[in-house]
């Protein structure tokens, strides 16, 4: 007989976050970094691992989408499910009665997403290569034969996403071998959370640009005159040539966006990260053409591939930030990588979290070597926490990321941490919650 | 000691409504028409009534969303909770760590709307009033106060809103002695399932037309032969005076959407619903401008304010199509109705399924009697189904519905179909599901 799914396995994994305000921004002032974590186990007794990022409650609901779809995962062959994820994609997310939850957003999506990521790690484990590299040796008819294009054939069509994957296969040995030597740029936020102090941001700060950064972020938006005061400690504490970003996670309407922005402009920042509702095509198109050359950047909390796509055709962003765990798994951010690549658009993917460095990178890495050609202008973001409790942690080294070198997607988090950190069970969690509840209204 | 919601109880209900086709079209081809159905009880004994539709598989996943929002509900004090929705509304939208499942979409957006509009059921019955009655007593001022503006402003302000609030003072009581003796304009989904046969489809069109109906919608998109076939059979069976609409609930990609409603123009087709992707705002403003005269619908996927908002900004809809149950409740769909007042769009609500035509009948004669002030070119959508299980069922004569007379929301489904359909232990479901699964993939 041959080699079956035969469990889906979902675990509420929290970490007590809040507790040190890491993470905390404009709209999540108290964060306790968690996943719906997805354990696909095989009759041959292989295991694919996948996560969905949450930031504390709810992450019940998140697992309960997850086993909603298990069934669908569960009996199929190994064999089926690894040589065309697609397939699956498609039967997740077109569920014709769990679609109405969504359609291709949320919940429901990010679980499709937990579990298609899961089968891409199982895929690469199987085939003994980082993600990256799974992903970098297929041809460019099989990377389109992974996307849908059902909605996106109005900006990209599979033979222009052919013609795009064809143009970039000249270079692809010689910047495989630059991605191994020099690894790929990343930035950092680990200076500037909200909740910290002054000292602690220009202390953090400097210390970001002795390990290599050139570009770190600050989150902004929680009270404009600490925003200026903030913004120039950072500015002192790292000189004129270091890019300074700065992201508002989405507290601002358009207009006040446009008007709070002006007033930080004499920092030069490099780019306004989600000034406003991520849903806000137009409104993002608005405050980039205001703001300019201030950059839009925004992604995180884009939920498909069909926002990106609008993103994009309505010149709304300069930068893309893809998510791993946002959409539903590799085979919509291959599209979004796709979408950028037609466009023009450079890709910073948004990490951070817990797992979300470590999934994310791969698909930079896939993107430099066999479809964008280019790191110029592009980093993945970098926090550096919780990646102790991973089996395969990203390594940083001068500022960037060293490709991943183990088989898989590098979402494994140790047995340990998860016993530790399962919610609320876990002996992290004895006390009961940290906090009883915060929100942004 | 005062009043207080003392628990939130949420029920999987679940009508097997797949078993005769009912509700079938191009993306649901079997749905099960369900809810995630939520009763507030307070210390006095009081009940508020609300739900989540949804169409079978993943209720279980809406209602523990539901359960995960309702403790920001129980224990707080019912004057309070009436006299002001909007801050409750605010507080399960903004819940710091929930709100990363959507934000402002999807299962957890949902689960707030379910209970928001339970405390307006509440609100409506403490005041002895229909729902609709409730809302169009209130002051422009109070209307205003009950509605988020933050992701709205470059579209309305809170001074545009109460200017048109105010223009409709003048006639308000004139439209409401007109509302209650001539009710509001209907149009019927009946006759144009996909799972009917031609016999049928005419035999309904014919109904429908002898009924009192001046608009009638057909299902399309599952087969090009087979819509210009239907839409021939009724076409002849209504003549040429009868607006037929067409719904293609999203099954189509922006190329595709124009090129098969071209070969269905010589119907005359009075609007096409859905096109294509409901995220896909630059997506309908493409097909509306390809397609023009016939009409671009849509709505009951557009998962926010904020989403309306650009619709309308782009120039993409010529009828805006409210769901009382995708938005966060009562609050949300007020600041779309305002939304679509402001550019001038009339709205015809989306109906059907469990219990959307009892709710939703309530937003637009509010929208009648205190806003827009027009039923020109405004119907509900109404659907023969179900309706027997509510304890205030919508009343339909002559293809209008009758103004609800009941205090409440008209939310409340009957105790004994509670009973019969509660999922998966309730004797309707004795013999297991009805499909196994299906998907539009």
């Amino acid at each position: 007989m041959s080699e079956r799914i035969s469990s889906v396995e979902t675990i509420d994994v929290r970490f007590p976050t809040s507790r040190h305000r890491d993470g905390s921004d404009a709209m999540n002032p108290f964060p306790d970094y968690s996943a719906a974590y997805v354990i696909l186990r095989t009759s041959a007794g292989a295991e694919g691992h996948g996560l969905v990022f949450t930031v504390g409650r709810g992450t019940d609901i998140q697992v309960a989408a997850v086993q909603a779809l298990a069934p669908m995962v569960i009996g199929q062959s190994v064999d089926d499910l690894v040589a065309d994820p697609a397939a699956l994609a498609r039967r997740l997310v077109g569920d014709s009665q769990i679609r109405w939850l969504g359609p291709e957003k949320g919940v429901v999506h990010m679980a499709a997403g937990g579990l298609v990521n899961a089968v891409w790690d199982l895929a690469a484990r199987r085939a003994g290569k980082p993600l990256w590299k799974l992903l970098a040796d297929l041809t460019p008819e099989q990377v389109v034969a992974q996307v849908d294009f059902r909605y996106l054939r109005d900006a990209l069509t599979e033979d222009e996403a052919l013609a795009l994957l064809r143009a970039a296969e000249g270079g692809r040995a010689e910047r495989e071998r630059q991605l191994r030597a020099e690894g790929y740029p990343a930035y950092t936020t680990t200076p500037g959370w909200l909740g910290y102090d002054d000292e602690k941001l220009a202390r953090l700060c400097r210390e970001a640009v002795e390990a290599g950064y050139e570009l770190i972020k600050l989150k902004v938006g929680g009270n404009l005159a600490d925003d200026v005061r903030r913004l120039g400690i950072a500015r002192q504490a790292v000189g004129p040539d270091i890019r300074l970003a700065v992201d508002a996670n989405q507290i601002w309407g358009v207009p006040e966006a446009i008007s709070w922005m002006r007033e930080l402009a004499a920092f030069d920042p490099y780019w306004i990260e989600e000034p406003t509702s991520p849903d806000d095509v137009l409104g993002h198109a608005a405050v980039r053409k205001a703001l300019a050359p201030v950059k839009v950047a925004t992604g995180e909390h884009v939920h498909n591939a069909v926002m990106f796509k609008q993103l994009l055709q309505a010149d709304a962003v300069d930068v893309v930030q893809i998510d791993a765990c946002r959409v539903a798994g590799v085979n919509e951010n291959l599209a979004i990588l796709l979408l950028a690549a037609k466009f023009g658009v450079p890709v910073c993917p948004h990490a951070g979290g817990v797992g979300l460095c470590e999934l994310v990178q791969h698909l930079a890495m896939f993107d430099f070597v066999a479809l964008s050609g280019s790191i110029e202008d592009r980093a993945i973001e970098y926090v550096d926490h919780l990646h102790e409790h991973f089996t395969d942690p990203v390594r940083i080294s001068g500022g960037r990321y060293l490709a991943p070198t183990a088989a898989g997607m590098s979402a494994e988090i140790r047995s340990a941490s998860l016993t530790e950190y399962r919610y609320p069970d876990g002996p992290a969690w004895s006390d009961g919650p940290v906090m009883a509840g915060s929100s942004t209204a």
